[in-house]
């Protein structure tokens, strides 16, 4: 039985490790640490964990909850997890929900957050903490940075395409949708009630921080630097996260032309072609589920599970490919995700506690 | 492990019932019938059932599913589960989350639903599945009456004042709130998101039809006849129920005086009283969660899952007590209550597979 | 043409003046006053005004907007109107939006909002602002107390009942649903999207502020003192609020008895008879449409509309009348009956600028 | 006093050109078709006409209407229109609501809506009734084909990049998404609300009907054929369109370079010359705000209004510009659009009627 400590506990993530951790089989929370309320009993923070959640709130006293902790979830803003992985390394492991350890270059979160990273070569040992593309190295990582929502999202929608070298990787537009837990549970006037309710809107536009992230994996899959537009938008929805991303068919003719195209180095001529290709990269990897040329991913149809449902469609009028994947921001997209890593880093079946439908309706 | 049969598995309570059952550990689903869908997969239907549920629905014919079947769930519309119930008794438990099976008078199922009950002696003899009020009746059940959504909110927020003789039977007023998935699945004008959202109206007003099933339970509460103002109101939320419930204490002084009053056969002062009273009433009932006086019921804190929220507040002004309840009308109201009574029927314990906390936010 | 000022203008309410007077024949916005956003343009903070409000927030300074002033609306929280009042008294009429002069006895001010009324005499010779109850004093008056929104629609759900004195009077229970712009525009946990969407909450049972306000008026028009219990709720929707009200009809037999019954001093049998005497009340009211047997209000049909939908209902069974209203919390609940008492202030016709439908769906 | 005669009219555009038309000092309401409805009140399909509009639905016979008519809005579904076209011509001026009279070519209509046009002569003389592209020829139009809510708010957003030689036409990717009042009034389960709340989906990708008439008025911009991706998305909410558009900015330096670069004809070095651009653009178009450097679109801003806000973003990144605009789909995209239509058609000032801002929040 690993023993957790949850760190920022008070938030959407760290609520959503503890809803999650409460019925894993394999580990049990020990600590959680919130300046914030430390002394309050879970539950009176997360009302839906009343009676299934004994722990009481911490202070964030690292001599008191590491010397019966197995891992550290830290679910606290971006900077706090750099600040303690030194104390952490070596007598637990570390999973950090924030983008301190997403970047193998410490230079690039220092440009896209502004502040300088206060532990880089711990960064550099980091793993990206995708199961789906980094198992082998999560295995046996100290510590894992869990990967933000949107990147989680559109890696999935788009791994294949840059893996099988279908698409110019200079041509890929996200266009990505999320609800509004995304943005954490501190209030404020873009987040209030009315304000969001029967309305969207598009944020951070060039220029969202998870850019660089989603950049970092897909060049890795491409095999060289990949620039993309990545535009955010908030929907008036809870959770949820779809990402719709167009790409230019390699080998595909000029748009325009009648000539039926075939694209890059696998014979691709339609949308039945690109669909088994995602079905064979995705063969053994249980949380993704790659769906028909009958359906298209929705956020409801994986609402508080860890599964991420993805397809593609060609368009041979454009020549372009239009992959779109749905996940659940708060699971898949953060504390799911964390703990399939974990799973993953303790040699556990990575379905072991996750593994269950969402919610429909 | 106990095998399963769903009919009429293609609603809203039908789904709900095989998603809590995929990770039930001590029960399997065999069959899932539905005359509309029999031959596709399930999860054509469920798309959060993707990968989860491996089951292809079949055609009604109960000599195909009866011979491997401990326990159908009939989640059919009114009138279909007292059509095949001498069917299945004898062979198999049976579960009704229709109205069939409610009522012991089979003349109020009469009046209420207009035609005549099919099988008066089954119903003579049936079970109301509200394992907090009857667990011993249920427990030896051949058939068990699931409630309905609306009385298993209403009744959970009433009983200790009835059980407790503290209020005026006659004055018993349910302001009741639910979500639309209530409504079941199939569409209609009065369930068209663009009439829905953004907007609450009341139906029903006054004749809903779970106005006699919670008259019958309050009824056995009171020792007498109990009639019930019931109001329901369609709220443009998926999930969820939220009751308010009124009532006049009794032995208050009349309202309008000054002086102190005490309610009923217990010193009831305050709304400590009430709480310690509701407390005391379900202190061996797991689902129920009495909230104290710093916290209201509300509907998101049970979001998908089987937990009950309650309390009561006294407002000395009026001389009224306040009881509120919230439960998610497709749990509590609906399959998790069917798998709680299956677990009781079984001999398991009634948390099996169910005692897991609901998503927030 | 009028010359309009608006204080607190950057509140939802505020918003919502400047939204109808943009299109008023008889009436301009010459300033709008705003400490924290004094040098803005209107439309920068209500993005819907862009263009259409050419207005820009200034300095709450008397000496600069009374002198080109003919009325005055306060927008401002509770406390801002009685401090400025005598200000403005004898230079401009006055509408205040908030609860300072809706009071005649400024005691009951005191006991509920906590602190002393800084112009008690001026409070007592204001007129509570519900055009439909007390045209003939609006005229006349000096000072309005504009309604709060669940009094708006309390009050005229109940009206008729008390005036033609059908009920007892201590019987009446009022449940109230409430859309989140009624909590303003300061954002905060409680309307945080997150928390908000897809649940319903109750609050402040018992013991509302909107509570002695109903009172009052449900006391005059039953030409006795009344207390009645009220009980607001937080529906997931922008706008609207919807009250059903529960009362005793007079006359009628106990609850349980067979005998049909006739209420109070008319002749009441049914729920034909009820809506006959709601319609010959509200006759010469434009703003209040009294629906049939078939409809029941709901805040969609008045979303952005000045209209208050009413009807109500006979339940033989329990021997209660069932009243029902809908508004739009920010239009006939705030921003329009404000207009409309200037309208009747300055002897326009109440329905000018005002007379047109909602936005449906 | 134009007269005026809706067919079609209990849909949701329908009810919209009803509800506008109740307040436009220029022209009334008839005749209002409906063979389902024929002898209903008109308020008792759209409640938020009840006293507003006293019409009462008729059946759909020409002999009965056109004489006193002197502009009929069709609101029917695709088809309608095209079959009794003959028959108002020269008696009545016809704006066409759906989609009959969009194309100059009718084999693009036969093409994308699976049937031969029934009066292709007058489809070739009929005008596009985007009155900011073309309001010289609907001047002198005897028939309009009304905009589609998507193409509007596309063409809109991205006209001055293509009008000034911007962009790559063949770059274009609009990424459009809409409330679900775009998909009308008949029920189904894809609008059903517990399918649709709280969850994102796209659909019709590729191959949305709005495609090809996007394509005509980019052609037309753009002096050459385009071919674009158009992907529209289901949000949860009522009314509502937003489009996010990428283009390729020509003259911009290949993406991964760093040089920085010009677009086009006209120097654009950055966001802000893009703005002046779409300022110099729209100058005279009332209904079009163009929103500076700080500000993006978004639906809430335009609800109930006839606005549509647009913006365009630089990213020097990627070489990419994004244009983004939002409407309310009733409005600018179907009623509001139409009205402004008859009243180019009539010689009015277009905004006669329609220029009011929006409900906020």
């Amino acid at each position: 039985m690993l023993n957790v400590t949850v760190i920022g506990g008070s938030g959407y993530t760290g609520g959503e490790v503890l809803r999650i951790l409460s019925s894993h089989p394999g580990a049990r929370v020990v600590h959680v640490v919130s300046r914030t309320h430390a002394g309050k009993p879970v539950g009176e923070v997360f009302p839906n964990l009343r009676q299934c959640c004994e722990a009481v709130f911490c202070e964030p006293d690292p001599s008191r909850y590491l010397p019966d902790t197995d891992v550290v979830f830290c679910c606290a803003p971006h900077g706090t997890a750099m600040g303690i992985a030194r104390e952490i390394v070596g007598k637990a492991k570390l999973i950090d929900l924030g983008p301190d350890f997403r970047f193998r270059d410490p230079a690039v979160f220092e440009e896209w957050y502004g502040k300088p990273h206060e532990a880089p070569e711990l960064a550099q040992e980091a793993v990206y903490g995708l199961v789906e593309l980094h198992a082998s190295e999560i295995k046996s990582a100290g510590i894992v940075g869990n990967p933000g929502c949107y990147p989680t999202c559109s890696v999935l929608a788009l791994a294949p395409l840059l893996a099988y070298g279908l698409i110019d990787p200079e041509s890929v537009v996200i266009d990505a949708k999320s609800g509004v837990s995304g943005a954490g549970r501190s209030p404020g006037l873009a987040y209030h009630f009315p304000e969001v309710n029967d309305s969207i809107r598009p944020y951070g536009i060039p220029g969202h921080r998870h850019t660089p992230e989603i950049e970092q994996e897909l060049s890795r899959l491409a095999g060289r630097q990949v620039k993309c537009s990545f535009s955010p938008h908030l929907v008036p929805m809870t959770r949820g996260i779809l990402v719709t991303c167009y790409a230019r068919l390699l080998g595909w003719p000029e748009v325009g032309s009648d000539r039926a195209g075939a694209a890059g180095s696998r014979d691709i001529r339609d949308t039945g072609d690109i669909i088994a290709l995602y079905r064979e990269y995705y063969e053994f990897r249980p949380f993704v589920r790659v769906l028909g040329p009958g359906e298209l991913p929705h956020t409801k149809a994986v609402y508080g599970s860890n599964f991420c449902d993805v397809t593609a469609r060609v368009d041979p009028r454009t020549g372009r490919v239009i992959a779109m994947a749905a996940i659940d921001n708060l699971v898949k997209g953060a504390a799911g995700q964390a703990v399939q890593n974990m799973n993953v880093m303790f040699g556990l079946d990575e379905r072991t506690g996750l593994y269950a439908p969402g919610l429909y309706p």
